[in-house]
């Protein structure tokens, strides 16, 4: 039996506001798994090795659930233009290059490390239409340390010349992907790119395909006006967006929706009542100018919502900055809304950046017993201070503020995956 | 003579929303002065020695025009709280540290060096209130490279036990700080903190001092609804809050106004019609809840708008981000106006971030011949891509995504002020 100890200062958020701080703490995991979190450490550990941090933070890692590996090359660009545009613009031809499998190697190995030395080891990720890359992309997150669930995107239409596939072709490759999918950390998801992409036929086989394996699913939903308008066209039959993808057997508990920036009530009432999971991504919204999605609204009704960098509609890997950009965007919203609703407070975002997708992981919030290892040490001694700061405080820097190679460490499920030089 | 010629893809910004592309060119200074930005070196300086930066791009540096330089040690902390409460629980009682010459000379000569090391050279900077500290502030930016305008903080009233002078000491205070100011590069500023803080005698009396000595003039307008409010009830006499200003002879062309979010037409044709500058301050203005500033209606109406960390309502010092964080937040107005107003473009940001201040500083837009040498080195070749990149994509890109040790070298005032190792 392998034992981690890892001695600093622990934080980790149980639930939405609720910050569990262990000054001096130790954070045990036997064989990777989370023994407890103890002020003082219990016998039974008492002849195992303690890896003492000293001052620095022992922090969750990051579950970043939603972003597009094959558009990483792109990461800051086409920043002045709205979502369709920039779609066919630079997305598309970005991703069409994945079919080399020389370029997509270097690519993902290169995120992949990336996303590591930032503390994201858990994702839910789409990979572009080929197969060949996707299965590249997922062993070098496996490789690299991250885990969680990657797709291969299905998309038949509306895609350009260089970005298409047949109905059958996406189909029989996604059938083929899921029988060449051979990982211990990282799992397929189901993905058609969003409802424009995807033909009712394809996107009815995809639905029997998750149910019949038991696979998630993941998409966008209501991100932009004009893409709303565009999917009303296609689906007359629909009353909303949701509809094109519930009528297909992909609408459950196990289905995470990107964005949903402009889901009405009724919308909403239908992600809430299907248990679907809404991936809220600021940066992304803001710099497409998609609009602020009505988290703090979400919240309260009940709605499961967690985070995304979203890249590379969002410019920002570091889900630090992603946590800080939720929290900007909901403070941009309650400008919008005339001061009447809350914002997101720091270790709100952070429990939506970190614990809040831990259900469906099959973990608990925070570093709850049972839970695999997941953590990032953070030093945070060369920031000049005016007075000593309270373990809250430091916390709540970290978000904004952080000092070259902050991050020491990075765990994930169990194993160190990153240290810093 | 000492000739300065620096190679590789040289970009500025001469006018808003334009950018002068000089690929593989040559930027020339003598003692420090730019001669010109050339395609081929001219036959006068064949003799002299070229930095060939190769495939680097060399930038404009950065102006800041809004940043408090004690609220360094705060940098990201407090983000939950409204400005007026932040006010009282952070930032005064982290100024009053001030009073502390050891304090201050660390906390300053760290932050003359993140400074340069993130290419701000040219800033409008308040101080606190301590005549000593501010005169080591102003020392430490000088030695670091840092050029422009720093200002002793004013503040006799509503400053709490800690952060406040007596009229009589303010004055003599500001008299003597005036005095002992003998920098090359750093010049000194009056700076009333706002007006919630000085009582009309000193208002007054700082407006004649900016008068006769010829001083610029700097402090905070229409932030925020609470303030605005406040400014209301403590000068019943003044329709507007900029009044305030304008009856003390403090409202010209040399008068730098921070945030100014909520001027409404009478308030901003008093700004145009006065020449007074408008600091944007993006991110602050999203942390602090304050509103969006009307950026794009200012421009149109022709005030001159530049950009400002505000640090520490602002996060985040290097003016990448903060231009990254304008675009972001003229968005976000757009959003709020029903998309009836324009965003900022990668581009029309660069200008206000860089060139839109140069007329404060006795300078001309961009790279002109006749300004002294501000540049700053930046290298992007170690993200991938899925193509080779004009300069103008690299530019765009290199605002929102930069390799780690980006900024090669920095030029301040004609000298080499940073080098990454």
């Amino acid at each position: 039996m392998a034992t981690t100890i890892l001695k600093g200062t622990v934080i980790s958020a149980p639930s939405l506001g609720k910050l569990d701080i262990t000054e001096g703490g130790y954070l045990v995991a036997v064989d990777g798994v989370i023994q407890g979190v103890y002020k003082t450490l219990p016998r039974e550990f008492a002849s195992c090795p303690v890896e003492d941090m000293g001052n620095d933070l022992i922090l969750q890692s990051f579950s970043d659930m939603h972003l597009h590996a094959p558009q990483y090359p792109m990461l800051g660009m086409g920043m002045d233009m709205p979502l369709i545009d920039w779609l066919h613009t630079y997305t598309f031809p970005t991703e069409a290059r994945f079919r080399d499998t020389d370029f997509a190697r270097e690519t993902y190995r290169r995120l992949a490390a990336e996303l590591v030395a930032n503390g994201t080891t858990r994702v839910c990720m789409f990979s572009s239409l080929h197969r060949e890359a996707t299965l590249i992309l997922m062993e070098e997150l496996e490789k690299a340390g991250v885990t969680g669930f990657v797709g291969k995107v299905n998309m038949d239409r509306n895609g350009g010349v260089d970005l298409e596939e047949t109905t059958e072709e996406s189909i029989r490759e996604t059938e083929r992907w899921l029988e060449e999918c051979h990982f211990e950390h990282i799992r397929p998801v189901i993905t058609p790119r969003f409802t424009p992409s995807c033909t009712n036929e394809l996107m009815e086989k995809l639905g029997q395909i998750a149910g019949e394996k038991d696979l998630p699913i993941q998409s966008h939903l209501s991100e932009n006006a004009g893409e709303i308008a565009w999917v009303s066209q296609l689906h007359p039959d629909c009353r909303q967006y949701w509809e094109t993808y519930a009528k297909c057997g992909m609408w459950n508990e196990r289905t995470v929706m990107a964005h949903c920036v402009w889901s009405d009530e009724r919308e909403r009432k239908a992600i809430k009542d299907a248990g679907v999971w809404v991936v809220h991504c600021a940066d992304s919204n803001q710099n497409l100018i998609s609009g602020f999605a009505p988290v703090r609204k979400m919240l309260k009704e009940g709605i499961k919502v967690v985070l995304g960098s979203d890249i590379a509609g969002g410019d920002k890997i570091s889900m630090f900055d992603v946590t800080a950009a939720s929290i900007r965007s909901s403070k941009a919203r309650r400008i919008m809304d005339n001061w009447n609703t809350d914002f997101l407070t720091v270790s709100e975002a952070w429990y939506l950046a970190t614990s809040a997708a831990s259900d469906f992981f099959g973990e608990k919030p925070g570093f709850a017993p049972g839970n695999p290892l997941h953590a990032i040490v953070l030093r945070d001694d060369d920031i000049i201070s005016v007075r000593k700061l309270t373990a809250a405080e430091r916390f709540e820097r970290c978000v904004y503020n952080r000092q070259k190679n902050a991050i020491r460490a990075v765990y994930s499920a169990g194993r160190k995956v990153y240290s810093a030089q």
